[in-house]
């Protein structure tokens, strides 16, 4: 999904900024799945109170029995059947995607060096206690009862807001002009980045079931379905209002996939593929405001995709 | 697989073509996917007759048990293992890609609006009978005992004449010129969809088997053989008659994969590879002569490489 | 993988030898696979002595029960749950991709029909030997004690002093200047094969296990943990020493990858971190003193990165 985002990104920048772009996505790769491995995932899901963890399981080491941490996850008698290192990897792919997302929020704004460092900090201040809150049978909204299948709060709408406060307080780049937005240089790259994320967001949300059952299976088909009807939707609108686009059809899929993700066990197929509709027109229009009243550089809509 | 089309189709047509190519492929994910969804999955596989589904099964909803569908599947004794949705889910992917197959005969000779009514069409009136008839236990060739391993009839046939057919109508393009034939401009996009292709194939055939079992292992060994044997064949010949060139290998590889398709779980792994040398030869002389003497417009080759 | 190597190689090579370079990795998954086929896997799996196999295994004809080869793979307890095909398709994918390493050694110095012998030769007398010795649980290095998780030595050890000898024997470039090393043209295609790379040697680390189990997801997390440390300490050391960039990150994160490789299965998470930290640091210094006192030709560094 990372070095999807990297490609999708990548091909919507101008070309001066391109390579600039994949490294903001790829670096995440590097500093926080190291991060996970040294404490991130301790302070997400080890032990602790319903807000924290601890770092008990720094470098993780589990002490003894590992089963323990799963025997709640939605279903008491759902016992898990894969080993807790296995957890450990699913959840570093929605650590590391998070802060690669708000990457799209600040193109060509940011030092590298400075963004390292904003990488480090926000996924151990605002991701890492995020995903306790929901994702872990301890957290106090996974008690409350929040339903998040796999990540609208937690990914989506955390990375959205980032971006949006990011991008305000950065600024505007210096040649930034809302009505010259489209400067995508490479739309390939950002078909493939598509596609890429379309394929592994089938694994994200069908890997939230925690199982290879029909749940999983559910989550998959109904990923698949409003991606595609978001897709004709979106697609549908632009032959009226105009010209069609490659750019605002690989938006369109991604808005699709974003909007069925906190729902992705939850629904039938047929209110999937209506989420989809709803939520592409809905983003469709939001765009066309943002960009005639809403003069923040949000460069790729990252908070409007996502946020939203 | 359908993304892996795109780029190998995206990579071979002339540089001006390459988003709308790209685009075709892409769309056929949004269109088929819901259709798919809506009405196709029941149309082709769901309570009916031997000739055609209904719409019992539409929006995906399945009234009571749903494993009653699949006790004849190749053996009454091996029952399913997988949940139906799971099965939706895999068959969506050969019906999405189908239609994306004929896109490579008609190269920049389709308005954009007309080719999605085109491939709604098609997909319901075409595609979803054939998966009936073939790849559904109740339809007339499954009981006639049509072996079938992979959609050699149902995908590469029916595309490939669809594609005959729709070039034909549409005529040359004005600017066609059957020695100046080779426009390709983006060779490596064209390897990368080849290789994507590949390995989706491996899936698509070992998946036929519906289980993780030695069946599925003797397919997916089978289609990465012919693959193989095929691409060396055409190298070889490339080698011996003048230069070889990354486009004849990517389609060498190609017809491998499709000439192995209806017949990846029924031979041996020694015949699969011999499968794949006549394939080549045979695919490779067709095209010789089609460029001489038959001059028709399936400007990549959808009727030859998949037809044939 | 070997897909991605194609990338990752192509992206670095001068503009013109780009399709050359794609075509080196790409051909090997045709010689490979039919000679695996035909006779490659018999001659390192099949039935035989210490150092050799036969070709009783010849066109994967295997005679009566197969499950008898895998009985004391690690654990004599612990019997095989996957056919013998599994496997034979799984060794493909690593006898695939050894060749197909040292081709970049050896970047535009040799013609392709030399290079299809000689890839066919060296597969032959080279790789399945080693194959046997350290991966049967009949060959010698095996029955001694070698502990080499996922192809240390058959792999990286053998490809990299392949591509040193190579590339001494065929002598430099005539364009060759040590202080121009990068001519990288598409770095892009390095990221996108660097990122093919990460995922494929997920799964061939991973698979090392040959069971979904604990010990598989140890040696994704150790994959996973120590790409990223090794990417994180080149960025940085690079940070500190000059300036940052996209090569040396794609090539941080291949050298975290190679040095985990024989130890995958056999270390903590926190080990496998350290080690990427070390591998990043000592290969950084390596290419270093190559690039101003070592003034062979290794164009793209296999022998540094894999052998080293």
């Amino acid at each position: 999904m990372t070095p999807a985002l990297a490609f999708f990104y990548g091909g919507l920048v101008h070309r001066k900024n391109i390579l600039n772009q994949l490294f903001l996505s790829f670096i995440c790769m590097g500093i926080v799945t190291s991060q996970w491995c040294l404490f991130g995932f301790s302070f997400a899901f080890g032990p602790g109170n319903s807000a924290f963890g601890s770092f008990k399981f720094g470098a993780l080491r589990f002490p003894g029995d590992q089963s323990h941490l799963y025997g709640e996850r939605d279903d008491p008698n759902n016992s898990p059947t894969f080993p807790l290192l296995t957890y450990v990897a699913y959840q570093a792919a929605f650590a590391v995607i998070t802060p690669a997302l708000i990457s799209g929020a600040i193109v060509g704004r940011m030092k590298i060096v400075s963004y390292l460092i904003f990488i480090s900090v926000w996924t151990t201040v605002c991701y890492d206690p995020l995903a306790r809150w929901v994702f872990s049978y301890q957290g106090w909204l996974h008690k409350y009862g929040t339903l998040d299948f796999a990540g609208g709060t937690v990914i989506h709408i955390s990375s959205g807001v980032a971006g949006l406060v990011s991008s305000l307080i950065l600024g505007k780049r210096h040649d930034y002009d809302p009505n010259k937005h489209d400067t995508a240089h490479n739309l390939p790259f950002t078909l493939l980045g598509t596609c890429l994320l379309w394929i592994g967001w089938s694994g994200f949300n069908g890997g939230s079931a925690s199982a290879a059952n029909g749940l999983a299976a559910l989550a998959l088909i109904n990923t698949n379905v409003a991606a595609a009807s978001a897709l004709v939707t979106w697609v549908v609108i632009d032959a009226i209002l105009g010209t069609i686009t490659i750019s605002g059809a690989c938006s369109a899929a991604v808005v699709g996939l974003v909007v069925i993700t906190p729902a992705a066990g939850f629904v039938q197929p047929g209110w999937a593929l209506l989420l989809g509709v709803i939520g592409s027109i809905i983003i469709y229009f939001v765009l066309k405001i943002k960009k005639r009243f809403l003069h923040f550089d949000d460069t790729l809509d990252t908070f409007s995709c996502h946020g939203v």
